[in-house]
């Protein structure tokens, strides 16, 4: 506990109302000097973390053990006490994912577009950093190291504020990060920990104005509802996934098996699995029995009434179920008339995340890939495929489920944004 | 007066705390068959748009002409009660702007990424329409026709939000847009207008998530900060222009002259016009008076001590000054060591939206280029050609100044989106 008190220590040097200003302010005087490292410079100090996190391994394990020990006397449920874990297989596949990042290439300085006008000019339209972003995010310190290696490798200062659950690892963490920035010669406050973890210091964040270029928040959907509310700062929502799978008519019955399996019981706590099964009406009484075969009890089922008249379901669904991101064995289930009712079930109870048709009618397969408002919108795949490193984009900071700037993964491209260079030679306009 | 009185009437039966949701229940449902119009269709609108202005040149005028009697009698500006009147002309320019809009590339729909992963998946990143896109503005009537014509253009229904001050023009003008669509098949709901101007129309609209993808406020300072502040929906900031120009001690001095007097003079009213001059140390001497000589009395200068030794100032610029846009023939004036001090300067006080520097030496060019943070950065050439037309965008909806999902001009590129569309053969997740 001693180091954890030494930082508190510090921290009430300059707490109260300016302990976020001042951490802002550190954040505006690095962007200065971090916006145009070069490459070469970045992948060095993302290498020098990586073996910093490896020879370091038992102190993190140390202090994540402090988080622990607190969760559990805090009674923190099993499931979440193992999100918060780190064990030395966890932290190699920390350094591992940093020098995934290394091997990335760097958005920074990339040229988008441009040209000569008619008058002359000579426009140049150049990826830059976005500057300094804030990330909110819960209990899993793996954040940490991955949120700030991508900002690093971008470019970009970030302030990260994690939860207190686990304050112990991300403080170690954090020190572990900037160590590696310093001993390359790369301004440390290119990384920022929010060390004091108390509401207030997440609401500041929020309204940090002039200083913060983006809110990326990483957690549940109580999390991002309260930074999409709060914050005056742009923001880009990431994560919530109520995403369907539709079986069309024209489906073939063992493939949809397959595909729906995956999509829901693969990983089903995370936001690309499906969480409602929409099931044409002629194929449903070959289809739901078999997959009911196939799934015996694994999944709970709650159905609508004609699919009660099909198989046994474990409950009536309600309205409610339908807007239900369960996160778990549980699926939703309705039988439908045609794709378009499909759609617009989709598009009512939808996140807008991943949204899939299993056909054999390309005009279905087409019409459904138009109409329906998502990030990724499948034909006859999984669409637990919705995923940065599966999609080609390499790591990737969060999907996010909105329209603006980003839509679906974001890797390094989509934490920068532009800038016009234009050169003339003495060029008025008339 | 009969009109808005027939329309008041109207809008009484919708109207309390669900106005705005009715009025965005309307947009969600015009949204979903107005995204992928073929391109002849909406030109055909369009075209059909640009007639009806002309035909229908008359009542425009008429109702114009109640909202300028309102404005004197409530004893408007001179200046604003110009920017509020419609002639005929200024409506031949309105149609002319239209008919801009049909000429530009249609963005939807174009390819803009992918290609197949390993596994076999075919991905396809798409442009689509942001969807629902509000837009509240002040008592320029031509935005209603220049924002709905690019949200028409680019698949977008749009959600128009004027002020009072032109609320006959403003539904009079709406009334002839959804005519236009009406007559070509597409749901007139693709454009909406907000009758009812009370402050919590405004306020409201900020707030509806689910219904509105972006915000977009044009006018003055009071209206963005507003909108920034109480949307919870994601907003693009647009039109805060305090740019700089910096004459580096290597600058042509009539060049600079030149260019100088173009940024500040040529239309001081604008965002991309200059309002504070930085001059070299080196320079100065030469430099300023001469532009003195040829400005005269032209524009009033607050400048620095160190200027004041040099020319006759008017004022002595406090820290206030260089926060200021003027939008108006005044000049902030400050002597600064070097191009690093220009720079600093700059990032502290500008708005990020357009900003110059003068000078033969190349280094100076390139380190400031680099380090200023602002939309469009100039060498030797005018801020002033920081505009969609200018710069061969085409119209555009506002000029951004966060660094969000656009930066600079927003053409029609910049009110889209994109999707994955990801089609494969059974393809899961191990």
């Amino acid at each position: 506990m001693a180091d954890y008190e030494k930082h508190l220590k510090n921290l009430e040097n300059v707490q109260g109302s300016s302990y976020i200003e001042k951490l802002c302010k550190k954040a505006v005087l690095a962007k200065n000097s971090v916006s145009d490292l070069k490459t070469s410079h970045k992948n060095m100090a993302l290498e020098r973390l990586a073996q910093l996190l490896i020879e370091n391994t038992e102190e993190i394990i140390k202090q994540n053990q402090l988080d622990l020990k607190n969760a559990e006397s805090n009674g923190m449920a099993v499931s979440m006490m193992d999100r918060l874990r780190l064990d030395s297989k966890r932290i190699e596949a920390m350094a591992e994912g940093v020098r995934q990042i290394i091997a990335l290439k760097d958005p920074v300085g990339e040229i988008i577009g441009g040209g000569p006008l008619i008058n002359g000019l000579n426009v140049i339209k150049q990826r830059v950093p976005l500057g300094v972003i804030g990330i909110i995010f819960e209990s899993r310190p793996n954040v940490t190291v991955d949120a700030a290696a991508l900002c690093i490798k971008s470019g970009n200062v970030s302030i990260l504020r994690g939860g207190s659950d686990a304050i112990h690892s991300n403080i170690c963490l954090a020190e572990i990060i900037r160590r590696a920035l310093d001993e390359c010669s790369i301004p440390k406050d290119m990384v920022l920990l929010v060390e004091d973890t108390s509401r207030k210091t997440a609401t500041q964040l929020m309204q940090m104005n002039g200083y913060i270029d983006v809110l990326i928040p990483r957690g549940g959907k109580g999390l991002i509802n309260a930074v999409v509310k709060n914050s005056t700062v742009p923001v880009i929502e990431t994560g919530a996934g109520n995403c369907h799978a539709f079986v069309d008519e024209s489906a073939d019955i063992d493939e949809a098996i397959s595909i729906v399996d995956n999509a829901k019981t693969q990983r089903p706590s995370v936001c690309n699995a499906i969480e409602t099964l929409l099931v044409h009406k002629n194929i449903a009484e070959q289809f739901l029995p078999k997959l009911k075969g196939f799934w015996g009890n694994k999944v709970e089922i709650r159905g609508d009434k004609e699919s009660s008249n099909i198989i046994k379901i474990d409950f009536l669904a309600n309205d409610d179920d339908y807007y239900t991101e369960y996160n778990d064995f549980v699926i939703s289930l309705k039988i439908v008339d045609d794709v378009e009712e499909a759609i617009s079930h989709i598009n009512k109870h939808g996140t807008r995340h991943s949204e899939l048709i299993i056909t054999k009618n390309m005009k279905n397969a087409s019409v459904f890939q138009n109409k329906v408002d998502a990030a990724a919108v499948y034909v006859n795949a999984s669409t637990r495929f919705t995923d940065g490193y599966e999609m080609g984009l390499g790591a990737e900071i969060g999907i996010s489920t909105q329209k603006l700037h980003a839509r679906g993964p974001m890797g390094l491209n989509e934490l920068t944004s532009y800038k016009y260079l234009i050169n003339g030679d003495g060029q008025i306009r008339e």
